[in-house]
């Protein structure tokens, strides 16, 4: 469903998007309880009780969320008629705003033996200052002929790839075999776009690893070729300025992907709620993410995501006094520490503003919200419904 | 979702729809309960007793209904899929069946002061009488080339305009400035056939203004410009004989959009029972519509809509004695007294039949139905409910 335009009334209240990454999670086995219902969260606890709690299911019933699709669904777009991919994401997320006609992929460095074998997908994880340099070399030493070829350089082992020429696809495989002792698949583009793509990415590669020839980053691992899809951003969507307060590129990427303006504001969740009360004043929708909560599940560290929870509420107040009229806390898809990846099922959701109904016995776990009044609502909902509690929304018809 | 025709059996038992308008609403800041849940019903206790019980969504989540969108859902309709306008309704609810080429714009008296600014939008709130005179003495003194203008009275300040003509749109804007202190607005057509009609009507408001002229009711605001839709009826969707029981115009309007008889039967709730028992007897289908609810809830007023809900509740009995087979309770949207407005709100519903589902706990106010069977359904969702419920439906495949 796509909110009719002309319900959108210009102004209204200032709404919060909190979203704790992967918070959902599953009752661990020994102990009966989910990392929420473990979590000692005095705060929360107080304003679960005055809200409205439920679900959001980001995806259609059984699908897990990528973090990408996850949150393109929490801010009101059917992540099922986007066509994006990690490369896109990475790219975004480190300041590069990829455009039309361009195509990026995530790379890995990664270390290949002797027989042409991947035996570390992530070339012992190097530090920062070595990804900076690696891409740098690369940038200076290779060129393509009619393709203009960027290197951004992330974190460890990671980085982006963007090819910007005439006539890319981004209908191309991952080279990456996803485990060791195989050789890189080679690149196959699924029409003739993406085979001129996948021609100059292998090129690339041929290329890098004569570059990178010896060292522990030996090789390249590409995947997620992507372009830029097209979308109305939150101001032309729903006449919103919104403000995402991120530490991770990709999650500022995702939101500047909808028009909003991102900043970068490490180190930890008290910088990001200082930033947006140093920096939210004239935004109508401020999108905080918080990373610890998933970080803690793919560890399947158990007591470490219920530290992260508790730590989330300890900052809760900072949050609360920045004054929103509406706030939605909740999670961009599930990451349970028994499972250790993300995973399908909904995310608890708890909404406050004056025209929430609290519902005794409710509580803001996986399980006590099913009492709430929000009932289960798929993830591209809550926007419409945050917007609704702001007083951004006309009736429709008379 | 339609219905697939071929389920449509012939026959089968009676339907009761009752409608409570603007039902829904929001715990009161300081007593903590809902007006539903602060009234006394004993008869409704009784009945949700023995009855499923739910919600309706009666749009998608965060959207507001309008009356007719509200009713529309209710009757089974995607309200989305329905372009109509207030002008439409006003003209149906006052008998006049607006036709294919007709456009119809709700009319308010108003007063504009020497600087040609509105100084009262409803130009003191006239006697009925007085609007009656208003609309004569306009009907009979301007006539404007090419086109036939009908006045049709209403209570105090309103009336509608009907023009009937060739070539006539009704993509024309509001002339109320929806505030006092401003001039009404210029009234413009977004396409050839709505700029004639923004023409003719506003030739209309000017020849108004002279003949009005030194009054208190000194101009004229038109809102909702709108054309009859094309839609399949209650008797060729769902092969049912409708009797709608409306004591405001607007409510039989949108009941005769649908196909069904639409009767007026003031003053009371206690009248409308009197007439389903003395004209209902042949109609499957009865539509009550009881609007003190909303008027409440619109006034701020919760102890009357406490009280409305207590006199619907009295009234109960009677209904239940017209001995229909299945029977709703709900309402076309909330209008919750701390909002006093229409909200966006899911509906509390209450569906009893010899096939209904008791829940223990259950009860029929806007927590309470949380824990009934139905859950939370789409508001076009329970027509087709009402029709199993009442034996109308075949299985569909083999």
């Amino acid at each position: 469903m796509v909110l009719p335009e002309e319900l959108i009334r210009d102004g209204g209240g200032r709404i919060g998007l909190i979203v704790l990454d992967g918070l959902g999670g599953l009752p661990d086995p020994r102990r009966g309880q989910t990392e929420l219902e473990a979590a000692k969260t005095a705060n929360l606890d107080r304003l679960a009780a005055k809200s409205s709690l439920g679900r959001v299911q980001l995806l259609p019933v059984g699908m897990t969320p990528g973090s990408g699709p996850g949150h393109m669904s929490l801010f009101g777009y059917d992540p099922l008629e986007i066509d994006f991919g990690r490369g896109l994401l990475e790219a975004l997320g480190s300041d590069y705003p990829l455009r039309a006609g361009e195509v990026a992929a995530r790379g890995n460095f990664c270390t290949i033996d002797d027989d042409g074998n991947v035996s570390d997908r992530r070339a012992g994880r190097p530090p920062d200052e070595e990804c900076l340099r690696l891409c740098e070399q690369l940038q200076s030493q290779i060129s393509i002929d009619g393709v203009r070829i960027t290197l951004l350089p992330g974190k460890e082992h990671r980085f982006t790839l963007v090819l910007s020429g005439e006539g890319l696809g981004a209908s191309v495989n991952d080279n990456d075999p996803q485990v060791t002792g195989k050789a890189p698949l080679p690149l196959i583009g699924s029409d003739e776009a993406s085979m001129q793509t996948a021609m100059i990415a292998s090129e690339f590669l041929t290329r890098a690893e004569e570059v990178l020839s010896g060292g522990v980053a030996s090789g390249i691992l590409l995947r997620g070729f992507s372009t830029r899809p097209q979308l109305a951003g939150f101001p032309e969507r729903y006449g919103l300025k919104g403000l995402a307060l991120a530490i991770y590129p990709m999650y500022r990427g995702v939101a500047r992907l909808v028009g909003m303006e991102a900043l970068d504001c490490g180190p930890d969740l008290d910088a990001q709620i200082a930033m947006a009360k140093s920096h939210g004043s004239d935004s109508d929708f401020i999108f905080i993410h918080f990373k610890d909560t998933d970080t803690a599940g793919h560890s399947g560290d158990f007591d470490g995501k219920v530290a992260a929870i508790e730590s989330f509420d300890r900052a809760l107040p900072g949050i609360l006094d920045l004054g929103l009229d509406a706030i939605a806390i909740t999670g961009d898809h599930s990451t349970p520490t028994t499972l250790m990846e993300h995973s399908w099922h909904p995310v608890p959701l708890l909404l406050n503003s004056r025209y929430t109904i609290p519902v005794s016995g409710a509580t803001f776990d996986e399980r006590g919200v099913l009492a709430g009044d929000i009932g289960t609502i798929a993830g591209h909902q809550l926007l419409p419904l945050l917007l609704a509690h702001a007083g951004r929304l006309d009736k429709y018809g008379a």
